[in-house]
């Protein structure tokens, strides 16, 4: 027989009686609350039209999670095997029944992991799984779930409901037409799903077919672009779209953050370069887009959109996984990361200016205590985001609270963001946050650091209250 | 009604009843011995003048204090409007009423900050003050400040006495004529006010007006600084001046911890050509500073002067605050920092020298468990500071404890700094020392990792024997 | 009186009841389990010859372990005073008393470090010494020990056997003729002893005396080693014999672990530079090395021995101390290291080989979360060995468990390796990383991450079966 899911309602929380019943009693009060996504990975499609589904099990849970496979794949499945499509439509498995017992097989893997956690979640409270994945129960599982997602309360719309999402914002190209939100928006469907403008594949030169990309650009803005200053009036006219859209952020992605504009000239001779050459060094690509950040920054101050920053993935690491299966594969892996050098031109320029709204992320927890949180407790224009990526787990957060907390203070801080593909595990993913939270807050009170009734603001503000801030989601800044 | 403040005999020890009871029992050893403070930046003059005060409520706990007024900063609050200074004498607040309310009614932003633990100890157990500052109760409680500010034992003096003070290093510049621990020496008074030798301002060639401090150099020794060597004779003359004086320390800041002696003609030629051309390179002065701590180290060898390492601070990182408001504004913001190799060469010279005392701190908590405890445990000249500035907190010093501990031993560590420029803060400060220090040691108790005996032992050295034997202040090694 | 040891059966256990209940029953289960010591330092010599022994307490405990006196030696005693002998053969301190009473009278500088508990382990549970160290107790727990290391059962085999040693790996230069584990097999004895092929001396070309290595290499392997292939053939031959003396891994030391594959007339020509010139560039060296570990990787794949690789220690840090008394002296000193960027040639080329077991350490903990973890939850080629040198001790394992097994699971790491030339201390170490794995599983337990039955699976794979999966002492990949 499998076993059973333990799942009670103190899951996760310190064992010590006096902490404990602080984090009940303030996550009671936190755990209803709507769930505000700013920053996250779901395909708008699932809304836009009404008759989409999850697909099956395996489509739902395993084949697009780069979080799931890559995991199999470090012991030794194939993606192959996973069902993970190849870029050129060469044989994968097909046999969805044969992917999930795969995946039953091993879900040992995931123990003590953020996502054996998420998966807990979603098997018990979405989709009502009583037991431990394995081998045994595998396919009595798939059955279970597969009867579950062809129900309507299943389809991507009522689930969006039903797990009471206030907001939940995509990331879109910014060349993308945003056709699905538009539909969303003519359905007369009422879920607030809105676009966030991430420009990289055109603002970093080195992006693999960046002139498709540009031309695209070109079709969307409907500017023809054909030298630096064209280039940012055809990317100000999308912010402007996105805006229009109902976006109220950009989102950015760079090894190294070296945020530092370059003169003009320069600017421009490094772009034209890119149009007429097709190519550009990598430094000359490297400085390019840390100039077009600060473009992003001076942008961000005109139009009021939050502006975003991930550094410091190394991606597609794996460069045989690459060739064969594309991006996203769970091979991004972190680098080291400056902020203190490398932010300061950018600071220097907007870092005091009350227009500017920058949240900066990491995949080096190094950062946290030494650079981030002093950055983010001194310059008005900053604030930090939550744990990111591998990071987004139990101990990142409790890492993050105990690194960031005390120089920053919790309001230089973003709340959550699931950040997430995988539609399900979003109230997962807060789930753990806002335990998490009350956790770390119940061990403040129980310490008297500080008092219960400040705890519970506190609680409020983090588990929905800064994000929405710091997002500008009210509209207030 | 504003609420009380909450800080029971117990706070902020692990709420585990094994350990709590344990923790008290040490922390009551300890919590009364006086206080030992080898390392900070009070100043002087508030003890050389018997009339001198803490001026008003805002003067005693925001106008001077960085910790405090950049976490406002950081939340848009203008420091014009928190009554710092403007170096050119602009227009800023001056109704310290005003000033006082816009802090209380943003006192929220301290909580679960290092500074919101020190400023209740400081209200509750030294101003008296019962409430938790707040909008609503802002004036009244400036009234009852104002009060105690006025009353005959809240002069200086009287604090430092009531404190239960045993020892207070200041920090000075090389040229400092020590004129206030004159008075207060000639003054009959017998508060143990003890200078430091910090030569940075002429050591660090790129100092802003280096040939006007280098100038009062010359003036303080009397020596006619004309090249290299008459350069060495007058800091040998200052440190001899500071020792008579009763300073048992010098202390040096760095960005990057290059300890390199150059050979003696390099040395010669850029301070030569600081001197007649009034400007180095930012290499050559980098440089000529990891030189001259090489020879203030040769120095600390024959005269004995303990000397103190403060590396990995990038200071002024926000140039118009810097341009309006001057340094030490909040801005000073850490940088990853690297020792082993930078150490290598000062180390190679002296590190294995018993004459030789050089006592490291960090911002860059990374090198604590990877090269700081490993050095100190190693090279007898070292010993580890505390943990310092943002890291001066109950989790820092948790951090502290669990990577250095292990591998450097307590016995190669300094103790305790407060470090502190707000004078108030410094039996708070040591308050959380050895709370956290008695926690500590309660939890390897606790795990039998040490018996109680042991324990007994460990908190007198980390509360009071340890620093006062760093820093020679019983006069033996 | 000198006190007693206090070693209770809960010892190190988190003090929480619900915490320590479930680590006593978890650790129960696996305390008794057969050591498994897949990587150390033990000197096979031991146990070729039936007659060997310990010698006296001071060359058990103090003069051959660094951990031991480097820590006295940073509290300024000599290292002649602790008996260490100089490489010119100078006078040390020779009466083992007089050490044996130093080091007592300073056995406080090891309370709360991994030192301290082993040695406590070491004197209460295979010593039988019921007090703790003193100045006062020094002579009498002398006679003590070397009444028992005079005794049978304190013969090096018959203490082996005793203390449940399934197998045990030395680590052995290419060169070594393996005399002692021939005699070993010789012998009929039935530990299991095995060597470990550890190629550093002749690989990495600026290691001193490198001319005298390689012929020592090319009298064991019988290949004249005259230009870079029969190099290669010679390390071919070596491994071969080591795999046949029951050798499952090899180890490389490195300190920038930047493992690249050269142009193959590149890496003849550095070979030829060395054998011709006899010394090469440092940069050279560092690329012939790097390019070296990725024939190693290619040969792992070949005959299948585990590779691993320990980089990041900047050896023999103190240039007097290595004059003198020569290596492995307490001065090697952890640098930063970068894992990303530098093994990416490595893995690009062997990184998805089924082959290959690519086990990886770190000195450098902040690479845990950041890359180590991320590498070895992708790659099926890795595994990350377990916390090493200066973090193998209580904290540096609970760091590891907590910055580790999110992202990697367990299932992606190696087990325990105890890394000690210190014989007595293998099941002290063991004992510390099997009580710190069921600590750390209680606490999952306890906070319903896992369940007991989980719990109970992931300690057997930690204290035991991983390990030998990861080096293959099975037979089985």
């Amino acid at each position: 027989m499998s076993a059973a899911w333990n799942l009670p309602e103190n899951r996760y929380f310190d064992p010590d009686p006096a902490v404990q019943r602080v984090a009940l009693e303030i996550f009671a009060e936190i755990e209803q609350l709507p769930i505000v996504s700013p920053h996250g990975h779901v395909d708008p499609r699932l809304f836009s039209d009404p008759q989409s589904s999850f697909g099956s099990p395996a489509e739902l849970l395993i084949i697009p999670d780069h979080y799931v496979f890559r995991m199999l794949y470090s012991q030794g499945m194939s993606l192959e095997s996973l069902g993970v499509p190849r870029q050129d439509g060469g044989p994968v498995e097909s046999d969805h029944r044969k992917i999930w017992q795969r995946f039953a097989e091993h879900f040992h893997l995931f123990r003590g992991t953020p996502s054996g956690m998420w998966l807990a979640y979603e098997f018990k409270f979405i989709l009502e799984v009583d037991e431990i994945l394995d081998g045994e129960n595998a396919q009595r599982v798939y059955d279970q779930i597969a009867e579950r997602l062809a129900s309507p309360e299943f389809k991507p719309r009522a689930a969006f409901e039903r797990l009471n999402i206030e907001v939940l914002a995509t990331t879109d190209a910014a060349s993308d037409s945003l056709a699905a939100h538009a539909a969303m928006r003519e359905s007369g469907w009422r879920g607030r799903v809105i676009p966030t403008f991430r420009p990289d594949a055109v603002v970093n030169l080195d992006t693999e077919g960046w002139a498709r990309q540009l031309e695209s650009l070109r079709k969307a803005s409907g500017v023809d672009v054909h030298d630096y200053g064209s280039f940012l009036a055809a990317l100000e006219n999308r912010r402007a779209f996105f805006k229009d859209m109902g976006a109220t952020a950009t989102d950015h992605a760079v090894v190294v953050p070296r945020l530092a504009e370059l003169p003009e000239a320069e600017a421009q001779a490094i772009f034209n370069k890119a149009l007429t050459q097709g190519s550009v060094s990598a430094a000359e690509a490297a400085r390019f887009t840390g100039h077009m950040l600060v473009q992003m920054a001076r942008m961000s101050c005109e139009d009021g959109l939050v502006m975003q920053l991930h550094p410091g993935s190394f991606r597609n690491h794996n460069p045989s996984v690459f060739d064969i299966f594309g991006r996203d594969k769970g091979f991004d892996i972190p680098v080291q990361t400056e902020y203190t050098h490398n932010l300061r031109p950018l600071l220097e320029q907007y870092g005091d200016d009350p227009r500017l709204r920058l949240i900066l992320f990491t995949l080096d927890e190094t950062a946290y205590s030494r650079e981030l949180a002093t950055l983010a407790g001194a310059y008005p224009a900053l604030r930090l985001g939550p744990p990111w990526w591998f990071h987004d787990s139990w101990n990142g957060m409790r890492r993050y609270f105990d690194q960031v907390m005390e120089t920053a203070g919790i309001y230089n801080t973003a709340g959550f963001n699931d950040d997430t593909r995988a539609f399900l595990s979003i109230p997962a993913r807060h789930d753990v946050w806002r335990r998490a939270a009350a956790n770390w807050l119940a061990g403040l009170v129980a310490r008297s650091v500080v008092g219960m009734g400040e705890a519970r603001e506190m609680a409020q503000e983090m588990a929905y209250r800064l994000p929405k801030r710091a997002y500008r989601l009210d509209g207030d800044a």
